[in-house]
């Protein structure tokens, strides 16, 4: 199509609400409008790239047995209650209610959705297994969207779901769908996409995996173990204590330290180390607002998600009232109130000459040992990993941290879903039984962000040839020139029915322009014709990716030569290359 | 694929809510599942006719230009408050609330998002005429659901926006977009669909027109003229008064006419008919509940979409209280409360020696003239078309009623959501301006309904090979003869490879449950492979549409029979055949 044609505007100027380079450029390169808060609407350019993810995602869904359906945006409340979410998820679930007064959510994943569609066609063994998969919008009322596609309220999303009538079965599922997963993520130009183990949170289950694209702009946090290839999502990640100094234990002191509230006063103070302190964090559970109080070693932080999962429950931090029996910044193990619930971090398992807090206002302990002073305490994995830390595979000192953008997640859900939704299955015996089921996202337009924040320079996207909206931009420079105009109007032509996808820009306009519009919009290759190209009898071809990569194919040869270094560019992303 | 591998229940009986045929065979073919009231889930066999839906519609759009965008489902009601719709819609229009009270709205269709979309690109009008479209989920809180995917609340839509400097401009694309919703049809297997002109409703704009499927299970209702070929929806059509009888005028006398209340009883009382009495009808003004009297002729039914218009608001059937003034039964236009909205039908113009309410309980005038007795009254429209009425357009009295079912509409909007949302361009000579609109729907889930509606027998539905699911059937009979199963697999695998839509049914059972099957999925072409077909060393090839069309090509020529039949069925569908 003609450039001149296409609706959408480009500008210089960076957003100023624009935290990441994806975010920025997809603004600027016309790709994607603001309409309200997590909200976009999708401009040509983006609709063609998800348009062609969507058909990659296809293909590798089909190649799994998938089989394409639909589920309603809007669902009944009544089949959220069935699985108990209706009332487990937070105001990230979007409520409403119908012009009858009855109640509705807009879906943010199908796994209801999914049990509903085959509970009765799942009730004999023979059917299975079987996969079926959607690709539809979803809405999930985020906090805090932000990164613009990266973090939305709305998005597109493909979601599939498996049955299977053993854990067996699941598995090896689950390993060919993580399989296509990579295929994907290559055909779409980020074949340097990783898998991390990650927590199921409110998805249940037991096994699950998170594919991340590795970039400082990432909102989660990984932890990677270079030495054995260990991968985890930081929510996820065995925090492994080193192990205790062996000294004498001191005995339990009591030491008035005024005017000392945080970790960092208290090492001070005191001329000890974090290490060295017992640390206390609180929270309240949402339900009751009763205190929840964690204790682990001053140089840890806490990881709220295994403490969540701990709890079995949603919690906040704490808001500290003067009746609730808690002294902010000297709260310790020792005399604490025996109806809050405490809990020890396996950092502090043994270890002895501590630091805390004495329950008392302006008072610490030192010298607390914890199998001397806290004799019934249990101790569980509550901490973050840390850099440097152990590594819960090869158990070296080589963790390291990394951030990462989530581009697709697949679980086992077990039988959560079918347990609570009573969808069974009779075996050849004729006994019932609940079948496991697992289930597979990909967000479309976050993966689209993500190819462009792993793909671009300071000018703009640089495309992948399987996902750019065009394949070839066509710049007629000196378009007044009627000569080269027609030469390249030809051109156009031609390509066009050679079949291949061109983007034509034939403004008057200088070069400066015609070349920004063109690294906004990023497609793989660029022809260049202009007064000296037609002189020559030739057009320049260079790639987007590399601009020194540039040749001058006779106008003759253009049209193959185009189509080669196409076919090449694809054959590049092949997950078998 | 494999129908064993198939996820969803084919069955017998009709389910008891089913008012229409399409809506039973979609459920007893496992085309769909009903998730809540006019919501639906999609099975595979539906989601591969609406994709293929889909791409016909997209062709016809690119072919005029149209770039595909992608709106949000959820949209900021800010959005809608602009254009006034918040306001002026119903409570068919999704309101809800996110997590920080900011109201939204479910999109049922996207004029505000269009219009937000190009409000800046289009400041300049070098840039017009553009035209851009979507094929996205859509929801409308429907008082009343009914007939399967004919009227649900949530449904995918392709909406296209177009946008133009002048009104010749509109008018040349709305031809344009009108061929191209001709081809759409006849592509998808129902070339018979009918343009009518239509009310815009709550749309805004002055020209719109509905393509309408003819079928008795359809809840619009048509105005045809056999002898001109006018057509138009009931709801827009003119209704044009017989002449009124020439009479000598009788005095205004007022009458007696005890527990008389309907105009059945007022005619068998008086002797007289229908036609010679002024009927009145009331209604409440949504806005205040005020009422309005709407007079007309006895034999004529009011046109509540004409009413409304001509108020320019919302109306409902009246309560009548004993303090409001109103005796109901006996309404008229002597003497009625001055406070009160009255309007009269141009059937009543000029009309003389009528009866009607006497404003007092138990009584009626007979010899009433409108021009003497009610000497301010204006007439208007506000009357539906009748069956035999005189046709608006040759003025021969041959209108017919027929009902259908719309599957498309195309609207002139003019500059009604230019205007009120401040979209502009600049002319050449410096000038502001609103740009006009024109949008362009057509719903997905209700075409392929329709489609089956149009297309089906007692066994199912006979799906035209564009659409159809797969494009053939492929029954093994006998499949627990090995040789049988053997040779069907070949042909299965040969099918494939040639690109051939193939759905393998080799289940051992019964011709007869392999066949109703097979009806109820409606494959165009069935092949059956059999003991004594493999003896002839033929397969059979039978078309859904005309079972008696049946041939046996050898095995050797069947691919390429099928292939060439495929190619036969789609030419058929070609709009230029």
């Amino acid at each position: 199509m003609k450039l001149t044609n296409l609706i959408g505007e480009r500008f210089k100027e960076t957003p100023s609400d624009c935290v990441i380079e994806s975010h920025a450029l997809m603004l600027r390169g016309g790709y994607m409008k603001y309409v309200a808060n997590g909200i976009y609407s999708s401009l040509p350019p983006l609709r063609r790239i998800t348009k062609k993810l969507e058909q990659i995602i296809r293909e590798e869904m089909d190649a799994l047995d998938g089989q394409e359906v639909q589920f309603p945006v809007v669902l009944p409340a009544s089949l959220w209650q069935e699985s108990g979410r209706y009332e487990s998820v937070g105001s990230e679930l979007m409520r409403l209610n119908d012009r009858n007064g009855s109640p509705l959510v807009l879906g943010m994943t199908h796994e209801e959705a999914a049990v509903h569609l085959v509970r009765d066609y799942g009730s004999t063994y023979s059917r299975y297994p079987f996969m079926f998969y959607q690709i539809q919008t979803k809405f999930r009322d985020e906090a805090r969207p932000r990164a613009g596609l990266i973090r939305v309220r709305e998005f597109t999303m493909k979601d599939a779901y498996s049955f299977h009538t053993s854990m067996e079965d699941l598995n090896a599922y689950y390993l060919r769908c993580h399989q296509a997963y990579e295929r994907i993520f290559a055909r779409a130009g980020i074949p340097e996409v990783l898998s991390v183990a990650s927590d199921s949170g409110m998805m249940g289950g037991s096994l699950s995996h998170e594919f991340m694209l590795l970039t400082p702009a990432g909102e989660d946090s990984l932890v990677l173990c270079p030495s054995c290839g260990y991968r985890a999502n930081r929510e996820a990640a065995e925090s492994i204590p080193l192990p205790c100094p062996q000294e004498e234990e001191a005995p339990l002191t009591l030491v008035e330290t005024p005017a000392v509230h945080t970790i960092e006063e208290l090492c001070s103070f005191l001329g000890t180390s974090a290490r060295q302190i017992c640390k206390a964090v609180v929270y309240q559970k949402n339900r009751d607002d009763s205190y929840v109080v964690l204790f682990l070693r001053g140089d840890l932080d806490v990881n709220e998600t295994k403490l969540t999962n701990y709890l079995g429950e949603e919690i906040h931090p704490a808001r500290i009232t003067p009746d609730c029996g808690l002294h902010a910044g000297y709260i310790g193990p020792c005399g604490l109130d025996s109806s809050i619930t405490v809990l020890y971090d396996n950092s502090l398992e043994g270890a002895v000459n501590l630091s805390c807090g004495a329950n008392r206002e302006a008072f610490h302990y030192t010298g607390l040992c914890m199998e001397r002073d806290c004799p019934g305490a249990r101790y569980h994995d509550f901490a973050k990993a840390v850099e440097g830390g152990i590594c819960p595979s090869c158990k070296k000192h080589t963790l390291t941290l990394s951030r990462g953008i989530e581009v697709g997640n697949i679980f086992q859900l077990g039988d959560k879903y079918t347990r609570a939704m009573h969808m069974q299955y009779t075996d050849a015996e004729g006994v019932s039984h609940y079948p496991v089921m697992g289930c597979y996202g990909i967000g479309v337009g976050r993966l689209a962000a993500s190819v462009c924040e792993a793909r671009h320079d300071d000018c703009g996207p640089i495309w992948p040839v399987s996902i750019a909206p065009w394949q070839v931009h066509l710049c007629c420079m000196r378009s007044d020139n009627q000569e080269v105009h027609a030469a390249a109007d030809r051109l156009y032509e031609e390509l066009t029915k050679a079949g291949v996808e061109v983007l034509y820009d034939d403004r008057n306009v200088s070069a400066g322009i015609l070349f920004s519009d063109a690294d906004l919009l990023g497609l793989p290759i660029r022809l260049i014709m202009s007064p000296r190209n037609l002189k020559d009898n030739c057009v320049e071809m260079v790639l987007r990716r590399d601009k020194s990569d540039a040749s001058k194919p006779s106008l003759d040869e253009a049209i193959p030569r185009v189509k080669a270094k196409i076919k090449e560019l694809m054959a590049e992303l092949s997950p078998e290359s």
